[in-house]
């Protein structure tokens, strides 16, 4: 700031004049607290349209000057998390922890033991697994899903993500979200935009980490919901029981409708990467004033992964990226953010 | 603030000293704007057990030297809405609003104009209408409240809201929200208490008034859920239809599920009225920590209603509130506010 010609006080002087003012100083602390977080946002993203469409959005949001200007209490962004906000190959984290939870469901149950699917499952064959029916994959999820207290479920999805790790880096899986990403969520939540996961993954499993991972509270992550049922225990204590009730499946139209459910209003943002993530995209951009729409590349085979088929990159069972969405985001307006040549890094632990 | 022998400096030095620091124009000004809210919290509430009950929490979770802090991120407090925060008598206000609605929806559809349920609520015979079986009032209330759209939804009850009136007082129903309880609402997020209303009424409803009438935004409405259906318009665009589909009776053991949920947490306050309340503030009692759990008794005939039939008032069949109830607050250590003798005033309205 430029003082011109007029005397600077000093700084005793300045802090004689705060101290007429009720709660200066820890209105002070505050701001001393919020000089803290680094000036540059982004800092891991290369300059180019991706990063200046975030820019842009906020800009036009936040600036009381702006014709697209929107109040901080009303700003919403959306993200889907696999695949979005961390790595979903070779399969979706929560596949993993299910499959690895069998032998415990087992040993509760033995007689689960020889029966199908849980014996494919436990023989390790990764091929065998891999060519289960849906059918029985469901069988699987429901038995490592549910049928526990809320309580019971926590600890135990929360044990695994603190121990379990991913094959090709070895390391957790909560260390595997894309450090540009966490910055988006940070940049926008300096700016009032209040950040929600919209993500095919069970509700209750996301939200053990979320808080922790993302820095997203458990009231503002909406998965694919199950019911629950409440009910007493012995000690005449309530708690709630995982129920294998499908409520919404959030992928694809259910993601708008997630979103209608659990926050009431349309994002004027919304990440994602894959076709489950479409009807997200154009429900966000079918609002009025500023809307940022962006979808995430895989085109990275050597940081992280490369899959589409769209633009030519190998095509994939999980988190696929077909033309036809490429196309869309193109028609649109929407940002198509390249790992590859968008991204200076991708996980938090490459040297910077 | 008293300056002893300081001598203060003028306002325009001060103006400058501030214009040093980083946006302090704007947090003084959020300062002032904060210094509106009146110094003395529940201000319409008599000394005594209950008053005393909220500050007393309120305390406990805020001091940072209580054993029973609680940082302000978790602080949660759940309200049910009908005969909590406003008046359900002589019938909830969504379901005059569904009858009320008939008309619109039978001259859209004129064939139901003389089939059952339609012709008795077009007759306008209210004790016909009171004799309608629970079937057919569902069904009143299925062609009222699904098959638009959201937004088309949000527009007819929007204009409801702002015309009809309470035929006791001859005010609109936003205006019989509780004086004392609004005060509750706004004294908690001043401690920054994060506050949900829990309501068995629909979501959709209640959102579309809960910003403006009680500070509390969309995402922050958990009612009796019902499904959408995602779909495109005529012109491409993509919007939500109200299906008739319950996803979740936000009552009795649906009131700790839909907290779950919407909200991932155990409240830390539960607020209610009748037995549709009571497993809330059990599962609100079973946290650790300070937990306040408090029901409000209807016995003030002469300003609101008086019902029970605990306490000798007399039985009603909208919003209960039985012996047994009254009992377990008892034995729970639950407050049980008296509208007569708790509370100065009961409606913004009256004469402080």
């Amino acid at each position: 700031m430029k003082s011109g010609n007029r005397p600077l006080m000093n700084r005793r002087k300045l802090v004689s004049a705060l101290a007429l003012l009720p709660a200066a100083g820890a209105i002070l602390a505050r701001a001393a607290q919020a000089q803290v977080t680094p000036s540059e946002p982004l800092a891991s993203w290369n300059d180019g349209p991706a990063k200046q469409a975030i820019l842009d959005f906020v800009r036009a949001i936040t600036d009381r000057a702006s014709p697209k200007f929107v109040p901080p209490e009303d700003r919403v962004a959306t993200f889907d998390q696999d695949g979005t906000l961390w790595v979903e190959h070779p399969i979706y984290t929560q596949v993993v922890y299910c499959l690895d939870r069998v032998p415990a469901v087992v040993a509760d149950n033995p007689k689960l033991k020889n029966a199908e699917p849980f014996k494919t499952v436990l023989s390790g064959d990764r091929e065998a697994i891999a060519r289960l029916p849906l059918r029985q994959l469901e069988e699987i999820l429901a038995a490592t899903l549910t049928g526990m207290s809320v309580d019971e479920f926590e600890a135990q999805a929360g044990k695994w993500l603190a121990t379990a790790k991913h094959p090709r880096w070895n390391r957790l899986y909560t260390d595997l979200t894309y450090q540009p990403m966490l910055e988006v969520l940070q940049y926008f939540r300096d700016n009032a935009i209040k950040t929600y996961i919209v993500t095919g993954g069970g509700q209750d499993f996301v939200r053990v980490y979320a808080q922790q991972v993302y820095g997203i509270p458990p009231e503002q992550v909406v998965g694919t919901m199950g019911g629950t049922k409440f009910g007493y225990g012995k000690d005449g204590k309530p708690f709630l029981t995982k129920e294998p009730k499908l409520l919404l499946n959030d992928n694809n139209a259910g993601k708008p409708e997630g979103i209608h459910l659990m926050i009431g209003r349309r994002p004027h943002a919304a990440f994602g990467n894959s076709p489950g993530d479409r009807q997200m995209l154009e429900y966000t951009g079918a609002g009025d004033g500023a809307r940022l729409m962006m979808l995430v590349l895989h085109d990275d085979a050597q940081r992280e992964y490369a899959y589409g088929p769209a633009q030519g990159l190998p095509n994939t069972k999980v988190g696929t990226f077909p033309q036809s969405l490429f196309d869309e985001a193109k028609k649109n307006g929407w940002t198509v953010i390249s790992m590859k040549s968008d991204w200076k890094r991708i996980f938090k632990f490459e040297p910077a």
